[in-house]
């Protein structure tokens, strides 16, 4: 039986490992913002900044990685925390590969930059905030165990496919009427792509959410089964 | 202290949940290669069989983490165990992307037989062929805990990273030449994107595998400094 001090220090242990989480949130959030800006506003120096600037990122995963080895090899968590740090594990890969997506984002910015400009960019900001709000919303859910606020993040999903799919249809006219549009504009569709798997991943970490709070797997829609 | 009886169904179950990863593997796998060969055949059968048959990999993949689940939490395993556990509930999250990336790569092949050719398809095969193989071989080195194989898979995905790169600029060239191929085009670089991110996953794993053998961290280029 663990004394009452191992259950104090345990849940702030807990505590902060979720602090950390939503700090990894905020540095993956604050990356896809400054590489999204660099491509926008065509500005070399954030572009450069957004290739270079993933070194927080990456140490904070393998703290992250750490702490919850740590927590469960020491405190052998039941049922509910259990599930909160295995999740945790899955929340900080998630993370650690929406800062790889913005790295990509701003590769592209740097090429897209060499040309001229394909037209006006409005939908390709528009799915950045969109994906940004994503996943601020699906760590909020996780240390707040919101299972409604996790559902919003699911249904916020379906914009950002459409937008993709518009931004597609929209950049293939172009192409085809220009061919000089031709590889600018696949990078702003690799550009729509890689905001779209940063929204997916807004997505497994909301599902996580909900998997956590109710034990209960909305994934590949089990959840009707069960 | 654990029973002799408690530890050896502990490396039972251990043993089951690689099996059943292996499992895994093997479909994912399997979901790959028939959606790169529907797409290289033009067949409309092997395409819509490639984008409905994810039924048991998505089973399989509920079921491999409810077995991580229960291992964690009426075992308490240590060290070298823990690490494998957590491993194969990331392990298992990578081959259940991998298997949406074969229905990405067979919705692309579908969209593709509607245009006439653009090529005789020669690199996105190899590609698909080193894809799979790097899977195949992950999983092997994640059974067998063969860190020399784990760094082969490692080394496989500049390959693959090449490969991605060639294919992108001679399908530029058939796009600025004929704008008729553009469309067809686009899917094709679409296509390997998704197997180079088969190959990504491919790549989490084997890191995996190194990090479970030897608790050293080689993502970011980490292993050096420690």
């Amino acid at each position: 039986m663990p004394s009452t001090e191992h259950v104090r220090h345990f849940q702030d242990e807990l505590e902060q490992l979720k602090t950390r989480l939503l700090e990894m949130g905020g540095l993956a959030e604050e990356q896809v913002r400054l590489a999204v800006k660099g491509l926008v506003d065509r500005d070399h120096d954030l572009i450069d900044h957004a290739l270079t600037s993933d070194d927080p990122l990456n140490a904070l995963h393998i703290e992250i990685d750490n702490r919850c080895f740590t927590l469960l090899a020491l405190h052998q968590p039941m049922a509910s925390d259990l599930r909160a740090i295995v999740s945790a594990v899955k929340i900080n890969t998630d993370l650690e590969r929406v800062g790889d997506l913005a790295i990509n984002i701003a590769e592209a910015a740097r090429r897209y930059a060499t040309h001229p400009p394909v037209k006006r960019l409005i939908d390709i900001p528009r799915m950045g905030s969109i994906a940004q709000s994503m996943l601020r919303d699906a760590l909020d859910a996780f240390v707040r165990r919101d299972t409604t606020l996790a559902q919003q993040v699911l249904d916020e999903d379906d914009k950002l496919d459409a937008l993709k799919t518009q931004i597609f249809r929209e950049l293939l006219t172009y192409m085809l009427q220009d061919p000089a549009t031709i590889e600018p504009a696949l990078d702003l569709i690799l550009v729509s792509r890689h905001l779209e798997r940063i929204g997916d991943h807004a997505t497994n970490i909301a599902e996580d959410v909900i998997f956590i709070v109710s034990a209960k797997d909305v994934r590949h829609h089990a959840a009707e089964g069960n």
